[in-house]
């Protein structure tokens, strides 16, 4: 066996956070110490924490972890900040507070910023759930910002889905109605000591009514104080309530087939894009086109079925 | 000449809302229509918006509008509204204030939501900015929320990027800061009349002087109240300076190659995926494939390995 993947395997930190980064700059290495590591995935459950910005996401995360401690599961953790897609790397607003779960080694807590146009943000992502699930974390915590395609699109890697609101947000209920009632599997409402927590609960419990209620599950609306370590239990509960849920209703296997469906979707692209873009035997031509398309020498449309005819058999 | 590209050339509304639909829906009367409309395209300035949830980017939008048409340029908007991405459709927030715009035949309205896995948010819009472009459209204005990858990736489309904050962020200029820095043309500050616009306003002129200070250009701080359409001439003067500075400094030509990249490698992306993922002879073969991953038969990258070799000369 590959000496990276075995490590990993071990759960070894340092080659844990160096097959990522391998797997992040789309290194050879990487490819063949994720296709042995495989093999020893599929039993984390993965936990995917999203919501509006300042709805204080990553002290959830924090107090969570600290739980699923307690209870003695080893927790893996992706921060994933999409207010710095340019510099490929991250800023993560709480490091501080994480500061504190770094010393424990049952912790693994990694920050990914996103990629370039070729190399998309997901596809690190689910090579990154692979390697955590294969060295031996129990939970894996994804935080996401916002609701953007690519925040939806890491979604669909969790097994267990945290909508994360905050009192008073009044019209934006509305607004983002339609996009998260479809992922939440959990509400939460944080910050519960801030006033308008209850009107926020209704307007949320209404929502909850409208669309679950031909449904075998209700969607739980949990309010906390993460802060103050207040509701955490709940949310701990309701995670192992819906992850029980998952495997008696088979929903279990939909969505993890649904994530290696979207996981081999993000290989061929990205592999596609890579072949296509960053080889040489193309690029050349590939400039041409486009200053061609520019002088209208060329449509797009007509420039991409060159390309496409040079490579498709 | 094709029927639906002839009557988008000359501007006709319903004709130029079904050529967006079929871009949308990758009809295959898309394509043979945008091949033709390419070479009456260019002469559109885009102007892409983006900014915090609640910003009021969407009445800043109707006032730059109405502005503009006093000049009398033709506008077109497209609204992009990420927190649907599950309905297809898109709810936009204010489109009560956006009414009495389509009134306006000069005006031309598209509200977009996301898409699925596979289509993806920017391949539509590429296609969508085309379109209004060689219909005549002098002004071309982009408004997305937040600064998620699909964000981001929509931004390489304008020519000028107003992002937008309000007084009292915080914190969060710190978090957006390596962000919006590199994609800001201008930054509006708006709601000036809540408490705390100074602070937001000294905080953003500091960051644009560490940016800009070896530049050719500053990077503009504007406050608008836009509701009382307080600062909107401010607005328009510099995104026509911004125009100007382009075609000068000759950046013009570079961002306009870089968009047509971006749509020649969402073109062949989408091409590509549809081929593998929706054509019938790879389709069983893939699912196939994905029940193999899920019970460890074989791992996702040698399973990409198996597609690819299939499809590739």
């Amino acid at each position: 066996m590959n000496e990276i993947a075995a490590n990993v395997l071990k759960g070894e930190p340092r080659s844990i956070a160096r097959l990522i980064s391998y797997a992040e700059n789309g290194d050879v290495k990487a490819s063949k110490a994720m296709k042995e590591i495989h093999f020893s995935t599929g039993k984390a459950h993965v936990v995917g924490i999203t919501g509006v910005m300042g709805g204080g996401k990553s002290t959830l995360i924090c107090e969570i972890t600290r739980e699923f401690r307690k209870k003695g599961k080893k927790v893996g953790i992706i921060a994933i900040d999409p207010t710095s897609p340019f510099s490929g790397g991250a800023l993560l607003g709480d490091r501080v507070r994480m500061m504190e779960l770094t010393m424990d080694k049952g912790v693994f807590i990694r920050s990914m910023g996103t990629r370039g146009m070729l190399g998309g943000l997901t596809s690190a992502v689910y090579d990154v759930v692979e390697i955590l699930d294969a060295s031996g974390k129990d939970i894996i915590l994804i935080e996401t910002v916002g609701v953007g395609q690519a925040e939806v699109d890491v979604i669909k890697i969790a097994d267990t889905t945290l909508v994360v609101l905050v009192p008073g947000l009044g019209d934006s209920i509305q607004a983002i109605k339609a996009g998260v009632m479809e992922i939440a599997d959990i509400f939460i409402i944080n910050k519960a000591d801030k006033s308008g927590v209850d009107q926020t609960v209704a307007e949320v419990e209404s929502l909850v009514d409208l669309e679950c209620s031909n449904k075998e599950r209700r969607t739980p609306v949990i309010k906390t104080i993460a802060k103050e370590n207040n509701g955490i239990t709940e949310v701990i509960n309701r995670i192992e309530e819906h992850k029980k849920y998952l495997k008696i209703s088979k929903e279990f296997d939909i969505k993890r087939k649904k994530r290696y469906e979207a996981e081999l979707v993000e290989i061929i692209r990205k592999r596609l894009m890579n072949f296509i873009f960053d080889e040489s035997k193309f690029k050349d031509g590939i400039e041409l086109l486009i200053d061609q398309i520019y002088n209208k020498e060329i449509d797009p449309y007509s420039a991409a079925d060159k390309i496409l005819g040079k490579i498709l058999k």
